[in-house]
């Protein structure tokens, strides 16, 4: 039994290996989230350079930090609600380094038993041409 | 130890389930390829619809074989040095249900002592206006 266990606990490594590499080969911000305790479990580097943040910091902070004016459980609920809502929508929020609007697009999962939200995180484009709904299309 | 390892089992399988959530939210037609068997470890459901394929049907399947007139070892050679080219180079290949010509951008890891190609995989637009460079990028 200690042997299979092993054998099976190798074949579940390689899950974590395929998962980091994902993170980081995605060219969108990702950021896992624990809806439990609001904090981070993992953000990939394109999601600490938007955050203009060290990607090791970020690990368990708490994600409402990273946007401006917003009360931790309003912010998770914001996220959730957007999260079951089927047809995709975003929440907005300015980020607290740079004022920055960008855009939330969470999905929930369940992880081992806790709940996650998986949050794609775009730039809102400012520009006069351009809406934030093209931005997220 | 061995309540030890089965606590650290547990953990490995929330990266499993992280994986596969990361893998079926990309937009990008992912798919992971065993170097040495040029076998598909997994496709995402938009590289089943980019394949016209069944995903299930996908997975262990040789990945040249969804290319027109491609030979194996070659075609494994080219995403190979593709991968190992710094600039990011594609390998542009039709597929074979269609003809329809695809970009594949594959990057290298070791998974488990394994060698592992993570292809990301985008239409090549045949518009006079656009060309494949503009795709890429």
């Amino acid at each position: 039994a200690q042997l299979a266990l092993e054998k099976d606990y190798e074949g579940q490594r390689v899950f974590e290996t395929r998962y980091r590499v994902l993170l980081e080969a995605s060219n969108e911000a990702l950021v896992l989230v624990d809806v439990g305790t609001g904090r981070i479990l993992d953000a990939n580097s394109a999601a600490a350079k938007l955050f203009h943040a060290g990607q090791a910091a970020l690990s368990n902070s708490a994600f409402t930090q990273e946007f401006e004016g917003r009360k931790r459980a309003d912010f998770l609920d914001s996220l959730i609600r957007a999260a079951e809502d089927e047809s995709g929508q975003a929440v907005v929020a300015p980020l607290r380094r740079n004022g920055q609007e960008v855009a939330i697009r969470p999905s929930a999962f369940r992880n081992a038993g806790e709940r996650v939200l998986l949050c794609r995180i775009h730039r809102t484009e400012s520009g006069p041409t351009t809406s934030v709904k093209q931005d997220l299309s």
